[in-house]
């Protein structure tokens, strides 16, 4: 087995290459795979080495995180042909960075942890931005001596990490987080909206309320973003649909309404139906303008 | 006609009355008057006296604030009998720092522009507590020569303070605010009753979120105290009604949809018919809780 100094790493995406970066740059020696080889080759060197299966990760590293996209891709990775379980053994730990259903989470630390594998649900916010500062937000679940252990881990990658509660609770304050960014960032969609219908100077109105009662990070790194027409993602307006959907599906499981998060969804599908997938989830106010006829973005 | 150190001021009420406070601690001698002189004897004394009425107000400042709760009752302190309108001469200024509707604003200040009485917009954000410290931000609209000569009043009340443009944009950006704050903190009790029904520690959760992507002044500020039960006003939800009614007559005017306000707007309703009117508006999260079957607040 080897040192706590190696980490396993699985999805080198636009989060997960700069999350390998800084464990690099900390000092651990990372053993990371990525679906598409191609795409993760120009991370070799110091300190990171390409393995060739989910599975041979698992066997290097006593360690291993996965940061992939949705809940299926967990399973793949995890518990598919040659996934980084058939390589883990007793005493490791699995650190799942995506965001997938809290439900699905525990799923799979019951089944590891019959095993002697620990799981942490460890989901991040802060975006490639985060990523790249090494100052994600780290909310965590699973047991806590698990999460000690991992503790220097985290600190490579975050600043705000927080201990949430058993197994799914990480994933579970994910889609808290979640649910108050797609509501805000409505919000200041619809705000700035009827801002422009009223001929105000936008830029201006931003700037005389972003600091009192009205104030939100969303409205502060968005709201000019919008009136500019700067639509390069941050987080992308498909992903943050798939974290509806899995905000939906979690508020299923316990009856939980969720008025404002229900309207706001429909703006994420028409901006998606419009052609914005790609494009930065501020890219909603299109919708909202096109709606009322006005001209927000320049 | 008395100097510029003299300044009326008509509404003493949860706003007014600190507000008065601060234009003397600031030096400025206040004329006030007040629709229950009863209740604003106590403040007489330090540089401030009492008026018989808004017209003599009128007449003994060149400069004359109005604070008062609604449309209506703008009307009836300004042209009403014994209004200040009747008081004031040309040269004079009004200032109305109420939240009122747009259009009513402009049409007054049209009404006083033909007798040569400027107007100025001046509605403030910030609640009592801004009130108090001094801090509220005061968005203003009217003329830019108004604007510079009843800066230092301004400068004795609040701490962010913008003209936006002409006569009624003062109005229309504390609408935006309005529609701001009402949106996010409707996602916030959304959130925290989602987190609540998962079984997640809800002031935990609060702060591994709210200094991200997540954060805002309303999460910042009222979702612990709905966790804690805690459901004093800063701004009452009989207030915020007002408010949104004022919203949704502005939308209307141009056509403006507001999907997300219009949800929100049922909340507040439903809090109002719950008998929480007087409450702070933090207590809608009594009617999400309440629809979801959770307990959020202690």
């Amino acid at each position: 087995m080897s040192t706590e100094k190696t980490v396993g790493f699985i999805g080198l995406g636009i989060m997960g290459a700069p999350m390998v970066r800084n464990l690099a740059k900390a000092g651990f020696q990372v053993v990371a795979w990525n679906r598409t080889r191609s795409k993760a080759e120009a991370l070799q060197g110091d300190g990171i080495t390409l393995a060739d299966s989910p599975k041979s990760v698992g066997e290097a590293c006593p360690v291993v995180i996965t940061m992939v996209s949705d809940t299926p891709d967990l399973v793949a990775v995890t518990e598919g042909p040659d996934g980084v379980s058939e390589g883990l053994s007793a005493g490791s730990i699995l650190i799942d960075m995506s965001t997938v259903a809290p439900g699905a989470t525990r799923e799979l630390a019951e089944r590891l942890g019959k095993r002697g594998i620990s799981m942490l649900d460890a989901p991040v916010s802060g975006g490639s931005t985060g990523a790249q500062q090494a100052t994600l937000a780290i909310m965590v679940g699973g047991k806590e001596e698990a999460f000690q252990r991992c503790l220097p881990i985290f600190q490579a990658m975050g600043k705000t990490i927080t201990h949430m509660g058993p197994s799914g609770m990480g994933q579970t304050t994910k889609l808290v987080n979640q649910i108050l960014v797609v509501g805000t960032l409505s919000t200041v969609a619809e705000a700035l909206t009827f801002a422009a219908a009223h001929g105000a100077d936008l830029l201006r109105t931003i700037e005389a309320v972003a600091g009192g009662a009205a104030g939100s990070w969303q409205l502060q790194n968005l709201g000019s973003r919008m009136v500019e027409g700067d639509f390069a993602p941050g987080f992308m307006v498909r992903l943050q649909r798939k974290d509806l959907r899995l905000i939906t599906e979690a508020a299923h499981e316990k009856n939980v309404p969720l008025p404002i998060s229900s309207v706001a969804k429909q703006f994420y599908a028409a901006a998606e139906a419009a052609g914005y997938g790609e494009e930065g989830t501020q890219a909603i106010v299109k919708v909202f303008q096109r709606l009322a006829g006005v001209q927000v973005s320049r």
